[in-house]
């Protein structure tokens, strides 16, 4: 992307408004630092008005406003919201649930994935946009679609049937494949005719297992066809201009990293909740997985919101300074940029109550006036954007895990894949030990420390991958309900987690999924004890040590926790879910057999992360907690923000932030 | 209506008995002192027992019976529930939800408001029995429909969609009016075509929230229709004899101020659950809003229970003097009748374990006993209907704000607004003020204290009305979250209350709604401190003075509660929601401001409401506690039900009752 | 069945395995004493992989097999999961909900029990089935379908419309009858043809509770009727072989009384879940049932989980010991058999962690041992083959009246026929007072004691039983809500309970549900209070004393209990649900009156149970307790499960059984 600074700005929808406020727009802009700004991502009705009737001057004239007014535009490809004349023309082209209920035009997103009318209207439509702006200066970034899969991430009708069917075609090709693939011998399933074959549609009980998660595989790619129909008009046509689409937080449907692989620049939507004491710590997991999508390379926040959000059922107001640190927080972890929905809040719409970076109230505001400070203070830290997150842990993350997982008809519906990962995810995060995220089919030699929390899916070459990690001196940590089945889902047979049982030296035979209110306890090798929850395992060791053993029930004094050490590295291995100070104790250990440091030494509630090049060195400290804090340092530094120079030490009032560079 | 005492008696359904026990019904009737029956309510089927042939020699017989027993009837267009021939001929007249569900006969209610096929039958049924009817003796009110909206107050089909469009043009003759109204620059959802508008149909998120709203007005209109109809056409037959619907309480769909103006005498059902122990103050409530529907016109009590219902998932029964006791509530708040659901008891069908007048059990039964009991007291204080119930005190309540307001999207979906009026209500009915409700257009000449608990959505008229009153020397109490929309839902931009920032001398840029949990407390200028939740405005001081501000959080010391002076008035400003002795304090302060007095002084429990005419007082008394009370009388008084004469003072036992006339 | 052992196996479904399993599972299943396996439960699609193109070659080889390992088959007439190709064929075959959703293949049962398609293709495959293997030797039971209802249990589609009118016009003869029988006359429900007659679809609200009662008697007699047309096919071609299809335990859609008149053997599911602590109590219940569907004769446990089930939230396993203690509560309450689901756990489909006899670690497994254990002990017990359980207590349960209880609009919905069936059998389970279930017309001439809970519908044959039972002798306990309506669910008027106040000796005018929070206390004739929740009956004696009364409330010091000497006999009448400990104590109360002894006097924890004959007598002793029970024996006894003889007392540890035989 084409911009010297780190990016400010936000979602822009100047069709809302009457052009006599355009002008005021830029002007406020400008006072804000405003650079870039994201444009038409719901203009589609005011682009065509009537099926092949373009009406782009409103928009030449917006362009050439911002150009003037030195901001640089991510242009939308506006296909996220198809105009009403759109399902009147094509009925088929809706979505529809599994139990068969139509989802109608009134909001947004209403339309089926696999849809041939929606796919080439869209086309047509971005070909016009790119043919008109392929060269206009202000154009700097493709803004694909919008929010993939927010709403409707999947449909049920004949025509996703159809196209089921076609990938279903392309991935087994004979029916003998998909038969064996998905168990059809299980109650009577056994398909004769490809026409045979369903969406999982509501059903009397489960439907096969297989049949889901192949859905979930085909509906994130649906998706991602339609976003590559997109961008491959746009590449042919601009290839200079990078392309993202904007992913949400936690986000299950898509599978982020083959997304991800298709666009040229990572960018993420982020609302942590202010009702939530624990939002920055999800957010700062979010980041760091944005950060890991391509590799460590830099991303976009392409939308947080200035205040509060319109959507949940009490939608709190962000406190003073709160807006600022969580922004600071995104750069800190890779952001190259900041960026709002929504420049100017709403005056009629579903989103009239969301915040505006202009509020209704104008510009005599807390939110203004907030949002013109950080906007300023961004250009003193221009410096990060040459820096990198550097880490030494990697958690390993698998979407088709993922889905695999949390289908039905498990052990225990508790165990939850974002809640395993967050459990190793916080006692890190408040070391201020930096994680990356890493794929199944990662690389990991550049890691000495791999967490594997449930991935309860392991294809053969993942289980090839970490065998490998370990022999050569890393240190990995595995999780219960691990290495259960293969990529069709089917049980790996013979003791549980069969392809790790090498590695882990040792067998399990039976899983014991507590009841919600049920707990018991771990016994540590130096005595401590820890409540644990969720589940145990019933573990035979086979050349493993037992660091930890249940304290209770019919397998108590059995390994809760062992370690197998295998060539130049050690697996561990954790059969139960150890409270917080528990997996605290077992992850502090595992970063010591590693020799992962933190980034620094600070108090609790101040959130420490690195960026650095081989001769840079911008130390970011941000302080979440409710009360001041004192961090000294260990070599005078200057304070980028405030631009004091030679400090040894810092006080941090709450809310605070430092970016230190030594 | 032609009745010359007041009216008892109740719903009564001669077709579900043999012929054998009308007899004895009427026989019963007179030992009860019944004067009026509700006749025919759900007896289309019997009276059309096939399309367009007619059966009303039963319905003679029975209308000569009650005649000749000196009952007069309230006769129904009996349109409420269509025979199962109509839907299987004509299917498209049912019902359809928002997710396309069909709604199936078996039940009752059971037609597309909007269905011509029904309109039309129902005309058909109307016409021939208003002029059967039209100079039966007995006939003394017609009862059009029955409970309207209470199962289906919306439908969804094409039917409805065209009906929709049809009223859409009515309201904005153009789609480029209608398109700006919606706001459907927002989401991409202009329209090209009236076609393709649509009612607010299950979406993939929050529908367009302008299409939802005139929806609400379309659907209340749609049923309004079906009852003007029938009105219109009994009116031209039969012009002396007035026409009812009966209203729900608490009852969002249908708009009651418009609706009323329809109707010659407003008529309630109202069921108070025997279970909570603060149901009759929520009885009090809607009998109020009943007597203001129509100026302080008297209205009738057309359906309550003579001891528990059928529909809770538990029905306690009424304990003995309940009935009486919520009787009596009834006609002290303006009711010139008291009747019940139903006469006798069914035997079959859904409704069988709602209580009757008479029970399974037959007259050898406590219900029977204080059914008799009732209706012979009732004819001693007849006196009661010369007079009237008179209030110093009104509280504005507008239904198209009501929708508005509880419309997806909000800042907070716990701002309601029937808890809203309710934390007004309460604390005055504790005291014994009564308050009428009013119109937002209605004449305010008439009070002296003007209560505006969130008005949401605000149109210019209603602002000037305010204001006029204020001016002119009234007291106003107007609480967060007003003023916000206009009738479009439009923001009202520049800060907010936008219309009434100059009446309140004050300025709001940002509200800060709360957590479920959370709460704060606000501190009086005499030191008080109550708790308050659910939200807080920042207020900026523009001539108001703050009477309380805020305790904690960090808007702390900032104006909670604001006092302007305006002419000869005062307008109070309440940014949150404190306790119920933080409302107390608050309306007793303003109750002060306004010089407004109770009814009466009297222990806890005990309601006092005054019905009087230029020389005539009556004081109702009402025990609603656990406990005996006594009262002192300011001066001799008899009591009406008990004949006892110059009485000074009064002990009432629990559920009991006077009428005290001085 | 031809079996000189007691039954031991389980479901055994080779289709999902490769042929080179399945010698390996015959020589399994000898090491683990099975001796009855489940064959080809879900086969359907197997063995007819296209319409009308049948494989019975691997088939043929299984039954060969297990036949040469000297195992018999229960052959399934695998109709319980159509293939794909069915409702491709044919879709109006799917099933379709109340509210319109089509219910689709992916999982199994999804067949419309009114469908003629599925019928035909059912009743082709099982004569197939019959004609092939009609003389195998290893055929000693048929499977009829399995499951049925256990998803799909009713079918709102046109053609099951059609189905229910002609099952209507059966049932009235004429629409007079029908129209009378549903009370129609309520709600203008009265219908003028038969084509207007609909299944109780979707209505805007509670839809007729005739149609509702009828709908439900269809829906059990359609699939009834889907089981009688495979059952005749299979009468007539092997005559000598017996019949069966698996119930499902506490199950309400299947009317059992009548389902077992139509089977040769009962067999039933049954799966207690782990995690809750009273667990076997319910289990014991449903196993005294499964054995009085057929007047006592001895059942089958066709399925139970060798350990842990797959389809909870949370599927906790059985402990040790657990499994071989619950399998023994079977048989001592009259299985002939013991077995399990399923043989070998799935490697893929829904239920692959569903517990297997043979788990996915194979036999080195704790499972695997106790299923190898149990087999070879069950063959000491063979003796308990001739016995049979005998109990002087009789529970009434009437489906028809458990429907017609739990429809809407009861006086309350927190009255549940299987809430109030446990609270009459779990005190009598605690004191080992074995008890078995009689239908409503049954002969109760062998019983002393008669328990009635809650028989709100009663025919008038019923009431006459009752009497005559007492008048001889016989000791009734009767609880409220009884005797309320007859066949046609109309109020049997006159006051409650109508049909009983003679026998009662009392008359009830009105009945009080309690709210959810709600309790008042009884104190009996000897000072004892216990509590009460959920109901009062006010009840007026007529011949009646009073037992005990209520503490509070307005009709306290009113009669809560009551006997009435009638004959010989007495009758008991219960008003309210008072605690355990009250249920104890009245229950004591009449088995002292009725001279019902226990099965054993044993520590609380322990089950008794016996099974006998005329010369034999062999006590059963679980203990389900979580500590060891010591208890002595009246007379030295052989425990045949250890061989231990002469002796005089036993003691049990947690989970222990003991057969003793004196």
């Amino acid at each position: 992307m084409r911009l010297s600074h780190l990016a400010y700005g936000g979602d822009y929808n100047p069709e809302q408004w009457p052009e006599a406020v355009w002008e005021e727009d830029v002007r406020l802009m400008q006072e804000a630092g405003v650079n870039l700004v994201s444009l038409g991502i719901f203009a589609w009705a005011k682009l065509e008005p009537r099926p092949g009737e373009y009406d782009f001057a409103w928009l030449d004239r917006v362009m050439e406003l911002l150009h003037a007014g030195g901001i640089a535009v991510d242009l939308a490809t506006a296909t996220a919201s198809p105009p009403p004349w759109l399902s009147h023309q094509y009925p088929e082209s809706l979505p529809v649930t599994a139990d068969g209920v139509q989802l109608w035009p009134g909001g947004r997103q209403h339309y089926c994935p696999s849809s041939t009318a929606y796919r080439a209207a869209a086309q047509r439509l971005v070909r016009k946009l790119a043919e008109r702006y392929r060269d206009h200066p202000a154009l700097v970034l493709w803004h694909i679609g919008n929010e993939y899969a927010c709403h409707v991430s999947e449909c049920f009708c004949d025509e996703s049937a159809r196209a089921f069917r076609n990938w279903l075609k392309k991935r087994y090709g004979s029916l003998d494949a998909l038969n064996a693939a998905w168990g059809t011998a299980f109650w009577s399933q056994q398909y004769s005719d490809w026409e045979e074959i369903l969406p999982p549609r509501k059903a009397p009980t489960y439907p096969n297992p297989g049949q889901q998660l192949d859905w979930r595989r085909f509906s994130s790619d649906a998706l991602l066809e339609c976003f590559d129909l997109e961008r491959s008009i746009l590449r042919e046509i601009t290839p200079a201009i990078p392309a993202t689409t904007n992913f949400l937080t936690n986000f299950k449907p898509l599978n982020c990293w083959t997304w991800a692989a298709h666009e040229d620049i990572v960018s993420l939507d982020s609302y942590p909740d202010p009702a939530d004491p624990l939002a920055h710590i999800d957010a700062a997991l979010n980041y760091d997985l944005a950060r890991s999508l391509k590799g460590g390379q830099s991303w976009l926040l392409m939308e947080q919101a200035p205040s509060q959000v319109n959507w949940r059922a009490q939608n709190l107001v962000k406190r003073p300074g709160q807006m600022r640190l969580w922004s600071h927080q995104a750069v800190a972890r890779g952001a190259e940029g900041v960026l709002f929905f929504q420049w100017r809040a709403s005056r009629a719409g579903v989103e009239k109550f969301h915040s505006g970076m202009v509020p209704h109230a104008g510009a005599g505001s807390r939110t203004w006036r907030e949002v013109v400070a950080l906007g300023r203070e961004l250009r003193k830290i221009d410096a990060v954007l040459s820096t990198q997150v550097q880490a030494d842990v990697a958690i390993l993350i698998d979407w088709e895990s993922w889905w695999a997982l949390e289908l039905d008809s498990k052990p225990s519906q508790a165990v939850r894949l974002l809640d395993q990962v967050r459990s190793y995810y916080e006692p890190l995060y408040r070391r201020n030990i930096t994680v990356d995220f890493v794929a199944p089919d990662a690389d990991l030699s550049s890691y000495r420390l791999a967490l594997v929390p449930n991935l309860y899916l392991v294809r053969d070459q993942t289980a090839r991958t970490l065998e490998h990690f370990v022999t050569s001196g890393g240190i990995v940590v595995m999780s219960f309900f691990s290495g259960i089945v293969n990529e069709f889902e089917h049980i790996r047979l013979g003791g549980y987690p069969a392809p790790f049982c090498n590695l882990l030296g040792l067998r399990i035979t039976e899983f014991a999924p507590y009841a919600l209110d049920q707990q018991n306890v771990i016994i540590t090798d130096a005595g401590q004890h820890f409540p644990c929850t969720l589940w145990s395992d019933v573990i035979d060791l086979e050349g493993a040590e037992a660091l930890a053993q249940y304290g209770d029930d019919w397998y108590a004094n059995r390994p809760a926790l062992t370690r197998h050490r295998v060539g130049r590295g050690e697996a561990y291995y954790l059969g139960t879910r150890p409270n917080e100070a528990g997996m605290d104790w077992l992850l502090n250990r595992a970063c010591q057999a590693a020799s992962v440091e933190p980034a620094a030494i600070v108090p609790t509630g101040v959130e420490a992360v690195l960026r650095q090049t081989a001769d840079t060195r911008l130390l970011y400290l941000l302080n979440h907690g409710a009360t001041a804090a004192t961090i000294a340092l260990g070599a005078p530094c200057t304070d980028l923000l405030t631009d004091r120079r030679h400090i040894d030490s810092l006080t941090l009032e709450s809310q605070a932030v430092a970016v230190l560079s030594s």
